[in-house]
């Protein structure tokens, strides 16, 4: 893991030993999900090139799709300008939520209302949680 | 401000009181940046349909720009699916990065080294700080 520490010495974990992680589809520039990565799920996506985050709810590594196969295969791995959040250009199989929608970003605010602006496209995995 | 309650009730502000706002050119679908914000932040960036964020080393409201006018228009506000994260489709003015970049994503790890991929395009705002 030590041919990674550039890489882990540039990101700003916090108190928790978290950074927030930002997922986005690498080809349509589509926002999927927002999760949090401790240093070993970092290393972990580095080395398998499939998205590992930190459950926060589990306190676990979450190997994102195990369980339902909605894997995200890494792209590209990015930091940002002060080191406290990543952004993963990933290529989603399936969907990113929970819900079975593609993306967890579906509720606007719109006219005064949130408004649901996405369908759910697959059964929701019920062992796929977020956080 | 009660008009939002809907969309406050929504959202869920952690320990310290903050959301993380992830904040996407609306057309093009370029990560700008990810920033912090308040219920008073989200109350002001819907009131005036300009970007305000809640600065944590300042402990303020940033209201994006304001020095530098590099401001981001609200275009969208998304709330995802456990309501800890709002997704913030704006339409940037000049460079959303304090470096004086497009945006804050413009390190990659490739071939094991940190990358720098996008260049200055605009003088660092001093008084523009992340965070």
């Amino acid at each position: 893991m030590s041919d990674l520490a550039p890489l882990l010495d540039a990101i700003v974990f916090n108190a928790d030993g978290l950074v927030p992680a930002v997922a986005q589809q690498h080809d349509t520039g589509e926002m999927l999900m927002l999760a949090w990565m401790n240093r070993d799920a970092v290393a972990e996506t580095l080395r398998t090139g499939r998205i590992c985050y930190w459950s926060r709810s589990r306190q676990s590594l979450w190997r994102k799709g195990e369980t339902s196969g909605h894997v995200q295969r890494l792209v590209e791995f990015r930091v940002d300008c002060d080191g406290d959040t990543v952004l993963l250009l990933v290529d989603q199989s399936g969907v990113a939520c929970h819900t079975g929608r593609r993306n967890c970003f579906f509720r606007a605010w719109r006219n005064g209302r949130l408004t649901t602006i996405a369908a759910v496209e697959a059964e929701p995995p019920a062992t796929e949680r977020r956080s």
